[in-house]
């Protein structure tokens, strides 16, 4: 069973990353990131009893479901681009952590955002109600901060609390922006740095730190976590827009009504303010059949969608520029091949 | 306004304690705790900004509706009951916890049981919505585990893990009895044990570790709280039934719709299945206009609330057994006192 979420993992990583330059220089790191990604799950799976209470299930089954596991690669792959490239064991408890820490929110968010479907599967909440979703959640928070402590590197359980405020600052912020299309780009940011980068950052500070990285080191290592994570959320954004562009009309409109406005549109409607006013009626519940349309149109006019490229493009820039003083190795090349991945797949 | 609730909470603290003999212990200590008390307002106050983001906002409207602040005074009054008398100001960082942590589920707990009224004030949820009131409890919670932290006294980080998994579990527990009036003694005592008892025992090792107690002295004051916080929630249930006997049938079918029952009505029904099927029924919606009634002359017919006097008091002389290794100070009566309310207050 870990074997097979973690070859799932395995695939997904790859899938991201269909370039050949991208596969070449993750491919040095094929065998171990395996065996690592088996014990992650191992951990996971050790973490919530499946067949225990109502937070238990709830916990365990989005556990179970898979996923990309990027928050632990990252964590995983920063320790390991230290000599002697053999982190202690510890690594893999805090590989856990930012898996777990990732989960926890999902399980809160779905309860929020009533969501019935994720990773193609009824989500815990549809299953097994509201509040054992949310204590799910909790329970998931709770065993993360205990595998920081048990781990004992220093420094890792206040710099969690933090990630968590920014979380919970984030996720207030997006309760406030509900029903508004006039979201600005500070707004965004606010919410994607609180949200995604944050934890991103976190995994990349734990690996490092268990490796016992000196504090710059540390800072610089975050620096990329944090210009990843950015980059992965708009590239979340863009891809929506660019698979499914005729859901747009829907998606946008569930979008103002819970919180969040992707970055393409926010650009759209900072041009065309009549849009975002038509939007706000439409969230508000006045009929607007042809706004779908209106709203794809100005995208394109915009150039949003060239904007938001250029904006990852710069922001792998800068990630990259955060591993130079790392040594070279394949695990340094690894890292960079993931930021490098989100680039390239957003051309 | 720190003053005006610190008065508040030593009041509603007073009239708990209502009788000259209580008054008489708790009175030396009087001026010291209102002291203490003042202070562990103003670090509440200054724990969440009211007028900062909605989990903020959330937070800072429960906190600021006071309440008889039982677990920082029991935290506190341990502290104090070790030589010299006067422990590190890091003890009023532990009181808050206590307090924070309290509030932290209060918030979530309205949530789940969509509570609108709460300490004589709508409640946060009722004020700023479901989501907020959820993520003003996440935010109390890190806030609490920040402080423990800043506090750097050992192993209360973990005490402090433990008991949210309990919680979590006695939570998990009562969603499972939703609509059971079959609920028996042993799921009433993990689910109050879990809620209840375990932030009492933390609120007593976090004051006894905070001046160095040992560690066979801190599984004694731990049960000292464990006692007084089981005979605590019990003292609730029998209030509940003894001031209002006529909305006993509406609490009773609201208590099993939240899976929640009182331990005086699981030792009625037990004697009288008859009455628990009746019960189940009518929470599954089939009205059943004699039933309070029924309940009540059952209640009284099974001697329940006998039962339940005579378990608080055998909880409060466990508990004030639990005090035998302090040597005698105000502290150690104060804390005797509060023990001996609960069942004072009992008869």
């Amino acid at each position: 069973m870990p074997q097979a979420l973690a070859r799932q993992a395995l695939l997904r990583l790859a899938e991201t990353h269909e370039l050949p330059g991208v596969r070449d220089r993750l491919l040095p790191m094929a065998d171990t990131l395996a065996a690592d990604l088996i014990a992650l799950e191992s951990g996971l799976g050790a973490v919530v009893e499946a067949d225990g209470d109502l937070a238990s299930k709830a916990a365990a089954h989005l556990l179970a479901a898979g996923g990309k596991r990027v928050r632990p690669v990252l964590c995983l792959l920063v320790a390991k681009a230290f000599p002697p490239g053999e982190p202690p064991p510890t690594v893999t408890l805090l590989a856990q952590v930012a898996e777990l820490v990732h989960n926890a929110t999902l399980l809160h968010d779905d309860v929020i955002d009533l969501g019935d479907v994720r990773r193609d599967r009824p989500t815990s909440r549809a299953i097994y109600g509201n509040a054992a979703s949310v204590l799910g959640g909790d329970l998931l928070l709770v065993q993360a901060l205990g595998l920081i402590e048990a781990a004992g590197v220093p420094q890792l359980v206040p710099s969690m609390l933090d990630v968590l405020r920014r979380m919970i600052g984030a996720e207030s912020q997006q309760l406030e922006n509900r029903g508004r299309a006039d979201v600005n780009e500070a707004d965004y940011f606010f919410v994607s740095e609180g949200k995604t980068a944050s934890l991103f950052e976190w995994a990349m500070e734990a690996g490092a730190r268990c490796v016992g990285a000196e504090e710059h080191e540390v800072r610089t290592l975050k620096r990329f976590g944090h210009e990843v994570g950015v980059a992965f959320q708009l590239l979340d954004d863009l891809l929506d827009l660019q698979d499914a562009p005729d859901s747009i009309g829907k998606n946008v409109l569930q979008d103002v009504q819970g919180g969040t406005v992707t970055y393409p549109v926010i650009l759209a409607l900072k041009n065309e303010p009549a849009l975002a006013s038509r939007l706000t009626s439409a969230a508000a519940g006045a009929a607007d059949p042809e706004l779908a349309e209106d709203i794809l149109a100005a995208v394109h006019r915009s150039g949003a969608l060239a904007d938001c490229r250029k904006l990852i493009a710069q922001r792998t820039t800068r990630a990259l520029a955060a591993l130079e003083p790392l040594q070279p190795s394949a695990a340094k090349g690894a890292l960079a091949a993931v930021a490098t991945a989100l680039t390239e797949r957003a051309r």
